[in-house]
C-alpha cells in the first residue's frame, strides 16, 4: 500500500490528455442479498459505460446494508484474492474499457475489517485501495450513538491515482469532513476528488452539499460524491439521503442525483479548472509564510 | 503588532464567562461623503447597542466607496491618532460599553496603504489591529482584471484578540477563501470568526454562502459576516453582493440580512460550540499523523 502514496511525485501541470470525458455516479439500491447486488452493480456499470461514461463510481458500502451489525458477514478478502465484488469491478471495467471507482465494500484483512474502495483500471487491474481514513463517530446522549470504530480499522495511507482519466484523489464518506485531505490532494495533483459515500438524513441535509461544494471550490478541482439510494422502507435507524453529485471546479453542480436510484451522467472538463486557477490564482495568493499544510507521509518519503 | 499573535498561548478550554450574547452586524449603505459614513455608523452602532447587542460589527471599507482610484485620499493614519474613523469607533465603544470590531478602513502607515480592521474594547481601547492578509485578484482577460495589490500591501500577521466576549479571529473578505486562516484561528482557541468583507455580485451569489458556512462547519465554532449594502444607483463596476450573516457551528444561518442596508442582530450562545465539539468531535477524528497544519508564526513565537 505504502507504494500509493510514496510513488506520487511532485504536483505536476495538469496534464489534459483525455480533456473531456464522461463520469458516471451510480446511484445504486442496496438490498440484504449481495449476489444480487453485485449483478445489479454490474449491470448499472454496464449500462453506464454504454452511454459514453469513461469512468464510473460506486457508493461507500453497495455491496450490503450498511448496518454495523451485519456488516462483518459480508466482508471480503479483497487481497487474498477472496473478493467477488472486485472481482465484477475487474472484469467489468476489462470488458468495457473503463476506469472504476469501486465505492466501498467491507475488506477482512489480517483480522480486521477496512472500509475499502478499490480503483480499477480499464485493463481490470486494481490500480488503488482506499482504506476508510476517518471513521464516523457521533454521541448524542439520549438521542443516537454512533461508533464506526466499534466495527472497523482506519486506513493508513492516502490515495491518489493516476489513471486514464486523470489524477484521482479517493476519500470515504466522512474522510470528506476534513478538509486537510482535500487540499492534500490538491498539493499531489489531483484533479478530481471522489467521495463514495453514505451520509445519513441530518448530517446530509446540513452538510452533504456545503461539504462537496467547499472542498471543490477551496481546491479548485471537480468532486465527485457517490451514495447510495435511500431505502424509504428499510426499518435501519441509518437512513441514507442520496443526492450522489458531480461539483465543477467554480463550486457549480453539473450533475446531481434525487434519492431514489438513479445512474447521473456528468461531463468532467479538465480545462475548467486551469481556467478557474488562471482567473482566480488562489495558490499564488495564499500565504506559505502564515501557514503551511504539511503532507507528513509525503515528507517522510522524500 | 507583533504582541497580538504571539501572546496567544495555547487553545484554551472555552471560557463561557459571558455564555449568550447579542451580536449586530450593521450592513452600512456607504457614500462619497466621509464625515457622513461616520455619522452615520456611529448613529447605527449606538442603536445596536439600545439593542441590546455587546458585539457590533461593520463592513470592509465603510468610511468610503469600495473604488480603487479614490480610496487612497480616504486613508487615514491610525498609530499616528489621525483616524477620524476610529476616533468615532473608540468613542461609542467606551460610551455604550460594547465591543466593536470596526470593520475596514484605509490605513496608511509609512507610506503604504493597507486594507485595516481595528477591534475596540469597551473602555474605548484599540485591542487588535488586523491588516488584510490574502489581497483580491482576479484575471479574466478581455472581462475584468482586478487587483488589490496595486493598491494596497497585505499585512503580516494573523489577529485572534481576547474580548469581553469571547475570543474573536479577525479576517477581512478574500482571507474567508483561505482554509488555512479559520483553521490557525480554531487552533488558536477562536470561539468567533468575523470578516468584515465586500464580496462583489460573482462572487457574492457563487461563494458567500458557501464560504461562511463552510468555515463554521469545518472549525465548529460561530462565523459572522458583514458587508456593505448594495449600491444598486451606482455606476461602479464594483457591484456589491451584501447578504451579512451570521452563522452557528452546525452550519445553520442564525440572522441574514438581504442586500440592503440593515441590522442583523442574533444571539450566539457559546455553549453551542462545546456541544457540537461533544456530539461531533471532529478535533480528536482528525489524522494527526498523516497532516498537520503548522501555524508559522506560532511556532516561531514559542
Amino acid at each position: 500500500m505504502a507504494l500509493v502514496s510514496v510513488s506520487i511525485g511532485p504536483a505536476p501541470p495538469l496534464q489534459a490528455k483525455t480533456n473531456k470525458y464522461k463520469i458516471a455516479l451510480c446511484q445504486l439500491q442496496v438490498t440484504p442479498d449481495k449476489d444480487g447486488n453485485i449483478a445489479h452493480a454490474r449491470a448499472r456499470i454496464e449500462a453506464a459505460a454504454t452511454a459514453g461514461a469513461k469512468l464510473v463510481v460506486l457508493p461507500e458500502i453497495w455491496n450490503c446494508p450498511y448496518a454495523m451489525e451485519t456488516l462483518p458477514s459480508y466482508a471480503e478478502d479483497i487481497d487474498g484474492g477472496g473478493s467477488p465484488s472486485v472481482s465484477m469491478l475487474s472484469e467489468v471495467a476489462a470488458a468495457r474499457k473503463i476506469t472504476v471507482v469501486g465505492g466501498s465494500i467491507p475488506e477482512r484483512s489480517s483480522g480486521q475489517l477496512f472500509n475499502t474502495c478499490c480503483v480499477i483500471g480499464p485493463g481490470g487491474e486494481i490500480k488503488a485501495k482506499h482504506r476508510k481514513l476517518h471513521l464516523f463517530g457521533i454521541d448524542i446522549p439520549g438521542d443516537i450513538t454512533f461508533r464506526e470504530s466499534d466495527t472497523f480499522t482506519a486506513g493508513q495511507e492516502l490515495t491518489v491515482v493516476d489513471t486514464d482519466v486523470g489524477r484521482i484523489g479517493i476519500g470515504i464518506c466522512h474522510d470528506i469532513r476534513f478538509p486537510e485531505l482535500a487540499m492534500l490532494y490538491r498539493s499531489r495533483g489531483a484533479h478530481l476528488m471522489c467521495y463514495p459515500s453514505a451520509f445519513n438524513m441530518s448530517t446530509g441535509k446540513l452538510l452533504w452539499d456545503l461539504m462537496q461544494k467547499s472542498r471543490a471550490v477551496d481546491n479548485q478541482l471537480f468532486v465527485a460524491t457517490c451514495s447510495p439510494a435511500r431505502d424509504t422502507n428499510s426499518h435501519s435507524e441509518y437512513m441514507i439521503w442520496g443526492h450522489s453529485s458531480l461539483i465543477g471546479p467554480f463550486g457549480e453542480v453539473l450533475a446531481a442525483a434525487g434519492h431514489e436510484e438513479a445512474t447521473i451522467i456528468g461531463e468532467i472538463d479538465l480545462s475548467l479548472i486551469e481556467a478557474v486557477r488562471e482567473h482566480l490564482p488562489l495558490e499564488t495568493q495564499s500565504r506559505g509564510d502564515l501557514y503551511r499544510l504539511v503532507d507528513v507521509q509525503r515528507e517522510y518519503a522524500s
